[in-house]
């Protein structure tokens, strides 16, 4: 296996030239992030992905995380990592100062996240859902549950779980029958099991808080009787430490394809008198509690998706270059020459390569949005910027984990036979990425979010305003007649095709509601390429600019404008076929569907 | 897990209508090879693969073939299996009578095969490799050679392997350094290393026949210098039964993402005086017989691909149809409903399913053009067959297998977050269909197979011969103008983007040789998906004629041309993406890794 190397140079870049920290900085509460500041956290957070995370990701595939007398155990060296992750401030990275957070902005805590998911996606997952957690409490929770619970979560002295899903009810949450009974001290107790519980239970933390849905004894049905419930595994003492054990336990661990090394828990509440559990924010608005964590959660998928993507492609760039076999092309004699000069092999490594690249400017670009949708001074800005995050989330999450398991199997691919091969850990990599289509809402649900919620029932505004948005950017890069003006004349006919297919997507849906949602995957991953697109011809443009001033590293530039060009003619033409797809493939399915299913 | 269904009724559509049976049925020995034969061979074959194979599909992945004091054990039940199928006569279904065979055409073979694959493909890899290692002793070996190895493997006795990989020398088989020396007996003494050896050893037969590619002592060097050796593992006595042990060893068997019930040996040969040796053929000529050997296996690995695709895809369709969750869509009251009601999901298995179509059509009729190739009466004919067969090789492999991975990673989707549980079984075939676009030559190997040695060598002769040919099939459905004429139109579309670009890829060898090789996947699977579309518009136009003339189930004949729309519109626009990469894309790929490798 190959050494991690953090991409320090594009995060840097994709902050300061795309994602615009300048306008982050002017932000009320971000007037610290300064570039020298940012650096010093990118290189930071660095060397902790490479010396503490990095070496344990093959331990924990190989041990994965056990079931002892009821316990769960984490893979060897896993508890000192976290003692030193903790140590170092890094779980707060994006919280309030108030509860022992950093107060950096979203953005910059996601190009560190991806160095967490790059180093060891699995580690990284107890935060993912801590952070989910300590979300949830700090825009929902009383002033108490904060003191109690916050600042515990925000320093990673506990760490926090979701529990959704049942074993009757998956992705549908109207379906969820576990109960919350209220007692006369004001707590409920809860009873029920929940299944898929990421780090449900664990030896890294003093304590575990459970966010849980479940519903009153008098709750409606379906998804408005849906309430949220803290429910700690040892009930916080006066003082606030942990204190009696609640009736929490993990039954069992599932045996998965991959992320071994994170404990995946069948959990049961309240099996004798019922788990105490204590109501965030108020009853049956559970549902909608739950949508803010999963937008954060949703997007923090999307960036793992691109994460394990760069890791794979560094050991698989790495082989490339080591890995001796055949001639060069045209050559029927002399030396034998490393794979990495023959055309098929560069044609996956800059595929991966330009890929990984647009999506973690898509990552970063959104994370700022979601940053300025909370604090923009102008309401009218916030708005806005919270309109374009509703509607790249489904595309981050969905397009970059699809894309991102792609990378992970020409990764392996580019290994021969040894890839295929466990102690190669390429193949790691490809059984770990699998789960990030899945989690946190499948592709189809995501497809599902963006064409239903953002594209139909508003009738397309809000989709339509991030179009223009976009051309607005493209028309500039072009009129600056610079080596990315080509760049992004190539993602204009792009994006005229997918305000086709937008335009397509809303008639069809009054002709048979069923064809937009057959086209929805197509759709999310047109747009998905498109705004990739668009990305890459932002940093075209960019890199143009900075050649022309002499600004930055010249080879930098010249390679970024390389990847750029690679981006539209390799990666962006298949809209093409996504465009006739949604035209015509989705009726084709619908009617096929009639008869044959 | 679901039980495996045999495709019987596509099958013998497959044959009867698209790959020509009757064709067959004229070459001298295949008159035998009648209708209710052929029901008979397929419905035996099904049950075969129902109710012996597939139930241990499972336990050869969990507990997997072991190494245990130098012998490999294979997983409970295989041995038992492997006595009741070679009983049944089925190792030599394709071969001669005169050696124990059954003398039935490839293309029936290969819809035997396809069993085998869907039902446990680990288990049957034993026969992939047995019957190449029987036909290349068929067409080179000496009388001796065949009275003496030829019944025993086609009975299926004993078993074969190939021995090409070396650990310095991968898909580059220049670089072999094994090194056989005659001695005055006859025989040679061969040593060194080879890896990669599926089923070098085993538990299952007898005796275990290596054909190993070596270099004599005075052999010029790379491709040239290699030699073809027959090494058994025991040696036959003087009448024919297994006598002394040969030094050939299993050193180890690999740790492997999947087919853990295949074991991956890395083989020892000759550690003290060398293991008897019989040469194969002339010297010097190993790596042309390794080449018959190869075509056969790299359209054995193709069936594989869909084989395996169509387990997957059978197990996705099943849950599909017993997990409720969520509601039709546009219902936000009322029952529960399957989750095939919901029209991404219906996308999906409709993209599996008609791709599937595709690729069993295309392999069978393959598998009918060597038939012709080999048998037919006139020289011609055989010729044009052969052309066919070589263009058509590298796509059966390289596509079918690039695609069959790609569905059984939608099965696996389908099942959502089960799907990521290895107890489903999805994750099984996920895991077992990646080999198949690697081994017996990656797809990228494939891909230069085409464009090198199948495109640009004669000028695109062989290649546009083969496009006139489906030009003419197709005008032929389209002047029936019957329900299939506008698929058939769809795919001459397709087909003429093909023809373009093989025109563009012929001329730019000339600028820079570098480029056609850049752009040789996306033409190899572009070359594939319109080949799919060609067998799916003559599937819709024999389902069509049926239709009107009242033959056959009228319900199967609607459901082909139902599949048949679904892969033109949903499927086949991917070569508008690939046409626009082919022309723009690889000319970015290479001047783009000038500047960034």
């Amino acid at each position: 296996m190959s050494a991690y190397t953090p991409p320090i140079d594009d995060l840097r870049f994709v902050l300061e030239e795309l994602a615009d920290l300048d306008s982050i900085r002017v932000l009320p509460g971000y007037e610290e992030v300064q570039s020298d500041l940012v650096d010093a956290i990118l290189s930071e957070a660095g060397k902790v992905a490479v010396q503490v995370l990095a070496p344990l990701n093959r331990v924990g595939d190989e041990v994965g995380a056990r079931l002892e007398a009821g316990l769960v155990v984490t893979p060897p060296g896993w508890q000192e990592a976290f003692q030193t992750f903790v140590a170092g401030g890094w779980s707060g990275l994006m919280f309030d100062p108030k509860f022992g957070g950093q107060g950096l902005p979203r953005v910059v805590s996601t190009a560190v996240q991806e160095m967490w998911e790059s180093s060891n996606m699995s580690f990284a997952l107890w935060l993912l859902l801590t952070q989910a957690a300590a979300e949830a409490i700090s825009i929902i929770g009383t002033a108490e549950q904060k003191s109690v619970y916050l600042s515990k979560l925000v320093r990673g002295e506990w760490t926090g779980t979701m529990n959704l899903t049942e074993p009757q009810a998956g992705s549908d949450l109207s379906a969820i029958s576990a109960i919350a009974v209220p007692e006369e001290s004001g707590h409920y107790l809860l009873s029920g099991q929940k299944m898929f519980i990421t780090y449900g239970d664990h030896d890294l933390a003093e304590n575990i808080i459970h966010l849980v849905l479940a519903r009153t004894p008098d709750a409606p049905d379906g998804v408005k009787g849906i309430s949220l419930f803290i429910v700690p595994k040892f009930i916080p003492d006066s003082v606030g430490e942990p204190g009696l054990r609640n009736e929490v336990r993990c039954v069992s661990l599932e045996h998965k394809l991959g992320i071994h090394g994170s404990p995946t828990a069948l959990m049961s509440y309240g099996e004798d008198r019922g788990a105490v559990a204590y109501l965030v924010g108020e009853v049956n608005r559970g549902l909608e509690y739950m949508f803010i964590m999963m937008n954060a959660a949703r997007h923090a998928v999307g960036v793992e998706g691109y994460g394990i993507a760069d890791r794979a492609y560094q050991q698989a760039l790495a082989y490339s270059q080591e890995r001796i076999q055949g001639r060069s092309v045209g050559q029927r004699d002399g030396a034998r020459v490393a794979i990495i000069n023959h055309p098929d092999i560069q044609r996956m490594l800059l595929e991966m390569r330009c890929q990984i690249e647009a999506m973690r400017a898509l990552g970063c670009c959104t994370a700022a949005a979601m940053d300025r949708a909370e604090r923009h001074p102008e309401a009218q800005v916030r708005q806005q910027q919270q309109r374009r995050v509703d509607v790249l989330i489904p595309i981050v999450k969905g397009w970059s984990t699809e894309v991102g398991n792609q990378i992970t199997s020409q990764a392996l691919q580019v290994h021969g036979g040894m890839g295929f091969m466990e102690e190669t850990g390429a193949a790691q990599h490809y059984r770990d990425a699998r789960i990030t289509t899945i989690y946190e809402g499948t592709t189809g649900i995501q497809a599902s979010d963006l064409v239903g919620r953002k594209l139909l029932r508003d009738g397309g505004e809000m989709v339509r305003e991030v179009i223009a948005d976009i051309r607005e950017d493209l028309l500039s890069i072009r009129n600056t007649r610079n080596e990315a003006s080509d760049v992004a004349g190539h993602v204009e006919e792009a994006l005229s095709d997918l305000e086709d297919s937008t335009t397509w997507m809303l008639e069809s849906a009054g002709r048979d509601q069923r064809i937009p949602f057959a086209a929805s995957f197509d759709y999310l991953m047109m747009f998905g390429t498109v705004v990739g697109g668009w990305q890459m011809a932002c940093a075209a443009g960019a890199a143009a600019q900075r050649l022309d001033g002499g600004r930055g590293d010249a080879r930098f530039n010249r390679e970024k404008l390389a990847t750029a060009r690679c981006y539209v003619h390799q990666i962006l033409p298949r809209v093409r076929g996504f465009s006739v797809q949604i035209r015509c493939g989705a009726e084709a399915v619908v009617a096929a569907g009639d008869i044959v299913f």
